[in-house]
């Protein structure tokens, strides 16, 4: 690693650093889309050795970044996010060797035909090339999308925040070995040596066509800076408004445990449920025990006016509260008049994440996934199963809640593209 | 079609104007999104027998854009693009007939699996939204780009080129009754009624969240524009510099008759090949043949000194023939050092559109396949065949040579996102 830039470096030595990052990143990216399985896989176990072994200088560097984030009064949920043990070392030498027991999601043939002339035609994955992740505090991020990277054939530029600047930079000197040990270009995982935020706003221009997607992991902040400013695609949440409706056919008891599941298993996360809308036809009966789980789980719940008078237990909510991504202990609570009237608040103040309605009526199910346009929708499971290991595809690198691309969990398959392979046997158009 | 905003409309009452049709697109996709095949079907025959209906009326809509053309002194070329007869607007009417024939993606099954817990996850086709189309003066677009839009259940903004206006207007005319007879929303295909550039500023801009994405359809100076401006996703290809390498172990009867295929079949297409790459190896059994083949087609051969040297026939290339998209009876011509050169040759002047290999060596025809990062790689097969119709996908609004979402041919499915479907039977998450 290169200290010699620091935060404070001149504009056009930044600019001519990132562009040779942004050069060497292409010529790793060709060879790492030639580069087979085995060879990937032998430089993530390499990795994940070369973590365990370095585990006393990693925990070293990280005890840097925690003084100075103490020093600098970083709040308590801010240098948990921070802090290594060697629970967190092993936990990410374990998640690489999960990721090396992964399929290789790379020459995979997705859809293959023969046209009636003979020609074989093959939808076969390829990388899609180099990937940039600009992140903040957790130095985990640095081994797990670095090696998300690395399984799907592209090169990565890795941004990581400057409050863990020492802890990412002994990660990635790990992840440097590993490739070295595979005989794998070093450049196919780089990290930018400088905190001076010139170098993120270069990344979100591309660095000359040589960036081809931006991931962000962060807070709002981040994630809204990098959606706007970015000039290449982003795979991305801004944030995570998730809904759970308990429509009038709700089993009550599956309708409760799903509930308090969906909000309070872990609030903090971006599948965690932030609203609960309640068919009016069932408050009579479904809305107290609703708010009874709620409560003993120590939820706080606001309300529209119609569920205050029925419970007094719920706290006035105001217009915001149904675009507020709580991240806390808190749930705002509507009534509304069955699946069409759910589908239509969700529209108007949801962040097309992921939405569950609990119903035991197979109909009207089939209308909330279809009318619901997120990109999760559930029946009758918790929201909180938003998530790539849950889906069953390994390790992700965040959730995306755009339409282009990838969507939902983005895993090593959604950082791939695809080209035609097409097989004749000497065709030629006719006129 | 609305007359009254001209050219030359003030800025503000133009944005005004974009600004609301993109809410009412948006409005309409949500109606389309979950409109079934059957209604979307009648609609495209309704359209189809407008089409044939209206006929006299659009063909007289076509006579002023062409007596307007011939006005400005507009170049042959263009004009014929511009031409309607009655058998072009039968061609239309039929490839609307087709459209509805084809699949319909929405609402199709991509890939489902089972977790361990139960879950059902499955990926569902959804539309993509609302799509931009921005061309130039073929008026069949119109037609072609708004049928394949809503077969895929998108909403889509249309904006053509001032030259056809009279003539995409009659066109949209048929379209939107064929809309209103299937009880669909009108505004699931419009057409800007102004030929102001400023509405084009406005669509690459993406009308405030309005457009997903832009399909530009016309020259290289319009899609260039698209590119570097848009600020939401563009599928396009700016060229076609294809390739055709002739491998040492070509059969040089098949490689001939590949190569003027390739070239000469039709020269103005994208997928027309503008460099032919020949394996030095061969060159003093195999040049000659193929400059046989190209001379007598009618071709001019430009070539490197070594080919020059072999043959008298070839004229001289400079360094910019390699980058050139000649769209004309022109080849460049250069002999190479085997399949990894000519793999060389492709990634540093190549459009990553199509190339193809002739060879009878399956390995090296694999590594040609593998090293060549083009949207679609060929062996033993003429670059001609590079289009939605060939790979039997049916209608095509264009081919991307972009890595993100869609590659290749953009028919009906490549105009689709998806999104997961989740199923359970009450299942909440473990901490």
């Amino acid at each position: 690693m290169d200290d010699a830039i620091k935060a404070g470096a001149g504009g056009q030595e930044i600019a001519a650093m990132m562009n040779e990052m942004g050069r060497k990143a292409r010529s790793a990216a060709g060879v790492l889309a030639n580069s087979g399985a085995e060879v990937k896989n032998r430089a993530l176990m390499a990795m994940a050795a070369a973590l365990r072994a370095e585990a006393p200088r990693i925990l070293a560097a990280n005890a840097k970044d925690m003084a100075a984030g103490e020093a600098r009064g970083l709040a308590g949920s801010f240098l948990d996010r921070l802090m290594l043990d060697e629970g967190r070392i092993e936990a990410m030498a374990a998640s690489l060797e999960d990721i090396a027991g992964l399929e290789d999601p790379v020459g995979s043939v997705i859809a293959s035909w023969t046209r009636p002339n003979g020609l074989k035609i093959e939808r076969v994955r390829t990388p899609l090339g180099v990937i940039g992740i600009i992140y903040e505090s957790r130095p985990n991020v640095t081994a797990d999308a670095g090696a998300l990277c690395l399984k799907s054939g592209n090169a990565v530029i890795l941004r990581g925040g400057s409050d863990s600047v020492h802890s990412s930079r002994a990660i990635h000197a790990c992840l440097a070995r590993g490739l070295r040990q595979a005989g794998l270009p070093e450049e196919a995982i780089q990290i930018v040596p400088t905190t001076d935020r010139e170098a993120v706003r270069l990344m979100l221009g591309g660095l000359g066509g040589q960036i081809d997607v931006i991931v962000p992991r962060g807070g709002k902040g981040l994630i809204s800076r990098v959606q706007t400013e970015a000039r290449v695609p982003v795979f991305s949440h801004l944030e995570g408004i998730c809904h759970v409706y308990v429509d009038k056919d709700a089993d009550i008891g599956m309708a409760r445990e799903i509930t308090v599941n969906a909000k309070m298993r872990r609030t903090g996360i971006c599948g965690a449920a932030e609203t609960l809308l309640v068919d009016r036809a069932v408050a009579e009966t479904h809305l107290k025990p609703l708010v009874d789980g709620l409560i003993e789980a120590g939820c706080e719940v606001r309300g529209d006016a119609a569920s205050q008078g029925m419970d007094g237990r719920i706290k006035p909510a105001d217009e915001e509260d149904w675009s507020t991504e709580y991240l806390a202990p808190i749930i705002s609570l509507k009534l509304v008049d069955g699946v069409d009237a759910a589908a239509a608040h969700i529209a108007e103040y949801g962040s097309s994440h992921t939405e569950s309605i609990i119903t035991d009526n197979d109909e009207t199910a089939a209308r909330f996934l279809s009318l619901v346009d997120s990109a999760i929708v559930m029946h009758n499971a918790s929201t909180q199963f938003a998530d790539g290991g849950e889906f069953g595809m390994g390790a992700e690198i965040g959730i995306a809640t755009g339409r282009m691309h990838a969507r939902g969990p983005v895993g090593v398959e959604q950082l791939t593209s695809f080209k035609y392979v097409v097989t004749g046997s000497g065709q030629v158009r006719p006129k």
